[in-house]
Order: structure tokens, then C-alpha cells, then sequence
């Protein structure tokens, strides 16, 4: 059994190559739901819909999220009524958080309508969110706490990080199997996803950290840093933001009381390799850019062997 | 002033001849809101957005339903996970259903979304919905009762009629602005509608027929029976089931407590003319089959002129 933390479309990727090594079947991916929100009334998980989508084949490779060939005919009549016009939402991709809304409302947990999702698009792994209680990522900047959401989508991520905080964390539970996961795994992977607004919201959790200090699983990282900077998304900002210095090292020490190993990228495996080893973790460096899914399956293989 | 009471199809056809003639401004349309349902969780209105989208001229006309060249992306998803699979709903359609549930849902009133979306759509009259308290129209079939959505488009209006039945009508008012706009106004149209489950509904409401009967307004029906058969929709069995002859002479009898006259198709002249005279009601003969928006705008006049 292997468990995988997991953000958005950097823990995606790293899923479809991982799938190609592992059974479906024995794979716990724990997603981060920091980023979810409320918007036309309706329940989002971004992160939740990347990986689901993505694992299914459905994703829209070019963006990320969202899916293939998807309209945007109801947003399109939303902004027409004046709506939030800065979160994309396509006409199918409308369809999950309905159903998702209406399952809530209902009664259902998150993690069933998660499940429900990944089922009828035909997935066998076992996607959990990191929480079935609301969480809220909140970044500061100069104007105050803005959701992550605005801060990356409607503000384009520009604005520098103050500081960083998990909205209503201390209330929240992780999700009914997430720490049973990491107890009884061999492996947890952290995939290369951004660690403080994905992985750090996870570990954010009650009792997340200590299973994961506790567990007898190998615990392996994928540095989501590449030569200084992210190979996607505002991480550097937000490391930065923190104090964190922005590189492999960098990541490696947020992990550090727990991490058995990590991979980084061959650019920066000079530099990096034994300065993170002093902290107690192995390092393997190999190519970490996803190209296509040989790069993909290449770096699976990496976390696997580690 | 000039208040109108309207189902969907047949008044929002009727609708558009009057516009021609009258000034938005001077309109108020009584919508009938005993078809809405909730389906996936969002407050569908179908004979509200029939009104409203026909008179915006974005209506699909060869449907009578839904917006001109919509998509259906996010249905066909819904029913991938297994949601109702029966009832229509386009991309942009939904986009007004998801609004209408959010502002339900933060407090706003049904007659305030209508307004909205009918001014947002460049619309100058008023729409008002019959109530803004929920009233749900129910047709006893064999098997019970079902809505009356249900009983139309699920089960294709094939079912013989045993009954009707307004929920929660008793404890419903009518929208704010409805009764006064019945007594203020010079004329009250009843549109071509079916006149059970539209204009029957609307009439249900604790004070609309006592209103009607009560104002100084000249009150004209459109018969929507042409030659014992309605133009569209399941009237005949309807009011069949109810025992109500299937004529124009069987409608104007359901109006006759307060109607001062009625338009009727020219082919029922000969035989309806007498017999709904006999209740106290002028009769215009006409053309009622509204083909095209010259015979709609003759038929308009006819109203107005009566």
C-alpha cells in the first residue's frame, strides 16, 4: 500500500506516471482541500477535480484543470449577471460541484462525493480529502487575508506573501482513513506539489505530522523546486513569503522531521545534495520536469526505489 | 396598465405579440410557479424563464424552452453521475438556475431574482412570480400523485388524470405587487395557457380570484382550446380528468365568476359563441394559432381591443 500527498496539477502529473507502476487498487492519494471554495453557491474543490480528472484522462492537458473540450456556457451567463468572473469553471466541470453541493446538502461527506466522482469516471484508487470539515487557505498580502483562490486566480498570484494561514485547522479532522493510511503504508509520497499551500495545509491537520513521524512507511518526497524557482505555480513567493528559502533545500528541512528521502532535479543536485543530507535525508536526483509520461513514469519509478 | 397571468409557452408566445403593441413599462406578467422544482439541488422556475427568455428574445423557438443554440454539457455530465436524466436544462439555462438558488438561499426573494434576470436580459416589464412562498403543482395519476414536471416530461403527459392539487397553496400569498397590480390595473389578460396547472394555479392563491373579481379592469382570456383540442401541451387531459368540457366554452366557464370576455378561434365561432355568451361573456373570434408574430400581434390586439 502506498499513500500520496497531494496538491493540484503537480501531484496530477506525478499520478499518472505513479499509476502506471502501482495497482490502482493500492494506492490512498490524500488530496489538499485548503483551496476549496464557495462561489455561485456552489462547493469547489480545485484540487480534488485536478487529480480526478487527470488520473481519469479527462483533464485539459494544457491548462491543467478543467476538462478537455469543456464549454463555458454557464459561466459566460453568470458574468452576464454580473457573477464572480475571475474563478474558470467549464459546463461539465459545473456539473461535479453541483453534484457535489446537492450531496452535501444532503447529508454526504466529502470524501463520498469524492469517492462517488472518482468511481463513475471509472477510477479504482482511493482519492481522500484531507479533511471532511472546512478548511480555508488564506494568504496575507498588503491589503489583509485574501482565499488562495483570489490570491492565485483573480489576483494572478502577483501580490508578495505576507504570511499564510489555514482557516478553521485547529477544528478540523483529517478525513476518516488519512491517518490510517500513513499508519499502515510502506511508502507515503509527497508529491511535487506546493508546500506550503498544498503539502503544508495537510500537514497542517491534527495528528497528520505524528503519523507521519510515527509510521513505519519509507516517507519520499518530490521537490517541487527546480533551480531556485517552481516549476509551476507561485511556491517561490510563498516560501519566501515564510522565510523559506526557495530551493530543494528549502523544501527538504519543512519535511525534514519526517522525510526519509527526496528527489530533486539533476540541476540541482551539486548545490543541494549535501546540504540536504546534513539534515538527515537521502537525496536521489534524477529529472524531475514532466514532459510526457516516460518522464512521468521515470520519476515515479525515483519515489518508488528511494 | 395592463397586468397579465401566464403560464409558459403559450403566454410567452402571446407575450411577444403584446410587447409589440403595449409598453414594457406599462406590463406586469403574473407567472405561474406551480411547475418549479428542485432538481440537483438547484430552484428550477420553468415557466418563469420560459417568459423571460422568450420576451428577451434569447428563447429557443422551436423548443418554446431553454436558450437558442445552448448546449447541454453539464446535464450530460450530471447524468454520467447518475442524476435525474428526465428534465432538460442547458449550459446558460443552468446559469440562471444556480443564480436563482444563491439568492434564494442568501435571502432573497423569488419576485427579486426574477426582476433580476429579466432587467439583466434587457428586459423593461414586470415579471412577477404568482407567489414567492413555495407552491407545487401535483397531477393524480394511477400511481399517485406526481409533479407536475414529472407527470409532462418524465412520464410524456400519457397518464389519464384523476386530479390536481396545489401543495402548500393555503399557506402561500401572493408575490408582493400582484393583487395591487389586479386592482390598478385598466386590463387583466389571461393568457393562452392551460387553464388548470397555469392559470388554475395562479386563480388558487388566497385572494387573486376575489382581486379579479373586484377590480375595474376589463378581464380578456385567450382560449387555448382550438376545435376541443389544445394548441400545446395536455390541457385536454387535464380538464378531462377534472370533468371540464374541453372547449373554449369549457375554459370560459372555469373563468366565468370574473371574466368580462374571451377570444376564441374563429373555427369554434359557430358552435361556442352562444353558449359562452350564455354565461355572461363577450366572445371575439379570431385567429388564435399564433404562427408567426403578425398573427401574434393581431391576436394582441384582439385583447386589447375587446
Amino acid at each position: 500500500m502506498i499513500t500520496v500527498l497531494a496538491g493540484g496539477v503537480g501531484a496530477a502529473r506525478f499520478l499518472t506516471g505513479l499509476v502506471q507502476l502501482v495497482k490502482q487498487e493500492d494506492l490512498t492519494v490524500v488530496v489538499n482541500t485548503g483551496d476549496d471554495l464557495d462561489l455561485f453557491g456552489l462547493h469547489i474543490s480545485p484540487d480534488i477535480d485536478i487529480v480526478t480528472y487527470t488520473l481519469a484522462g479527462i483533464v485539459n492537458d494544457e491548462k491543467g484543470w478543467g476538462i478537455r473540450g469543456d464549454t463555458f456556457n454557464c459561466l459566460n451567463m453568470l458574468k452576464l449577471f454580473g457573477e464572480a468572473d475571475w474563478f474558470n469553471l467549464g459546463d461539465q466541470d459545473f456539473a461535479t460541484s453541483i453534484l457535489r453541493t446537492n450531496m452535501l446538502k444532503n447529508g454526504a461527506t466529502l470524501s463520498q462525493v469524492t469517492a462517488k466522482v472518482s468511481h463513475d469516471l471509472g477510477l479504482r484508487l482511493k482519492i481522500l480529502p484531507m479533511t471532511d470539515d472546512k478548511v480555508a487557505t488564506y494568504v496575507q498580502i498588503s491589503e489583509g487575508f485574501v482565499h488562495f483562490e483570489e490570491y492565485m486566480v483573480k489576483r494572478a498570484a502577483k501580490d508578495p506573501v505576507l504570511g499564510v494561514k489555514y482557516v478553521n485547522v485547529d477544528m478540523a479532522r483529517p478525513a476518516k482513513g488519512v491517518i490510517n493510511a500513513i499508519l499502515s503504508s510502506e511508502r507515503v509520497i509527497i508529491c511535487p506539489s506546493n508546500p506550503i499551500v498544498s503539502i503544508g495545509t495537510i500537514l497542517s491537520l491534527k495528528g497528520v505530522r505524528e503519523a507521519l513521524r510515527k509510521t513505519c512507511a519509507k516517507k519520499v518526497a518530490v521537490s517541487p523546486i527546480v533551480a531556485g524557482a517552481p516549476v509551476k505555480g507561485p511556491a517561490d513567493k510563498l516560501l519566501s513569503g515564510l522565510g523559506v528559502e526557495v530551493s530543494a533545500f528549502g523544501v527538504a528541512k519543512l519535511y525534514a522531521d519526517f522525510l526519509d528521502g527526496i528527489i530533486i532535479d539533476s540541476v540541482d543536485a551539486v548545490v543541494e545534495k549535501s546540504r540536504i543530507e546534513a539534515l538527515g535525508v537521502k537525496v536521489v536526483a534524477g529529472n524531475t520536469l514532466m514532459k510526457d509520461l516516460a518522464t512521468k513514469v521515470a520519476l515515479a519509478k525515483m519515489t518508488l526505489e528511494l
